[in-house]
């Protein structure tokens, strides 16, 4: 096989869940079925890697410096949910249950591999909440074994601090992720959400 | 969301079995945990794109105008072997069964999709046999649904003329791509294969 084709599959198993045989038959697509989406596909990532980064408040992939949300003034600033993912968000507007800001934690805290903070932008929330205006706090992770890690991590973190701390209602389906769950039961568990503190 | 985002999802969907949450998940492993991956990996399709055409011959993928086993003259040149993907070279050259030459189809004939004879490398078959030495042809399809409609199509093809053609034996495990086949029951079903005409 060629240098170029073995390079090719070693690159695309940084993807999640590619092993050799979804690589050899991704590569198939790039190289045989669909080369103008495969040249579209480089330059798409491309792209991306130039024109996207993080929002300097709420830590979502943002083209400028501040993402739609942190740059609405129409939006309480003294309610920040703290959610997973970037597409947790986009879950949580279509609820229109939240007229707070966001924080992206860009991942979870996995409890079966000791607890790994760096696998959370830590840094960067106590840097957005530092001399902020947030009051209110809603731990938005998802009722599974990483999310409920995570939130204990953040009520922790909080502990002796000045903010009201909340968790989504267990209204959410147990092991499911936010952006699985239905609009309805995404906003009954905004209105529920427990007092941790 | 961002444009490039927008379209760094849309691209990946090209993808197989990639829909939008995988992409989501891919775009956050491009963007966020191994952004120097994602470089290579844009990099990678774009030299892959450049450099890999298909062997002039055997239309396996390859750099140069043939690959190394169209190119080496020690191959028996009189029988030619017809397999589904490169990945099936691989395997079978692992076990050293067979002396002669391959021809990739780059697909298969779906035969729940009216049989769409595109979706194989049907007219560079056709091109390859065309003045050739060629004397035997070695079907060597899998034993699915797909692969009996490849190998019916291809037995069809060859039906008046001189070429005697055999196909792997049924010693290969039902439902099994042969990539997936250990390589002495590779080596079992071509000893065994079946004379078709
Ligand atoms: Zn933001
Ligand atoms: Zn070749």
């Amino acid at each position: 096989m060629s240098n170029a084709y073995t390079q090719l599959i070693h690159a695309l198993k940084i993807l999640p869940n590619v092993g050799n045989k979804t690589a050899q038959r991704m590569a198939h697509t790039l190289l045989h079925t669909n080369r103008d989406g495969a040249a579209q596909l480089s330059q798409a990532i491309e792209n991306a890697l130039k024109q996207i980064h993080n929002c300097q408040l709420c830590h979502d992939f943002c083209e400028g410096e501040l993402c739609a949300i942190c740059a609405n003034p129409q939006r309480d600033a003294s309610r920040l949910m703290i959610v997973q993912m970037p597409a947790d968000i986009a879950a949580m507007e279509a609820a229109r249950c939240h007229d707070g800001l966001y924080f992206v934690l860009m991942g979870q805290v996995n409890p079966s591999q000791e607890m790994d903070l760096r696998s959370i932008a830590l840094e960067q929330l106590i840097a957005r909440l530092s001399g902020s205006s947030v009051e209110e706090i809603i731990i938005a992770t998802a009722h599974t074994a990483e999310g409920d890690a995570t939130a204990y991590i953040l009520a922790e973190l909080f502990k002796n601090q000045h903010y009201k701390i909340s968790r989504l209602a267990r209204g959410m389906p147990l092991g499911s992720e936010l952006e699985y769950v239905d609009a309805g039961t995404l906003a009954q568990a905004v209105y529920d959400r427990n007092l941790l503190k």
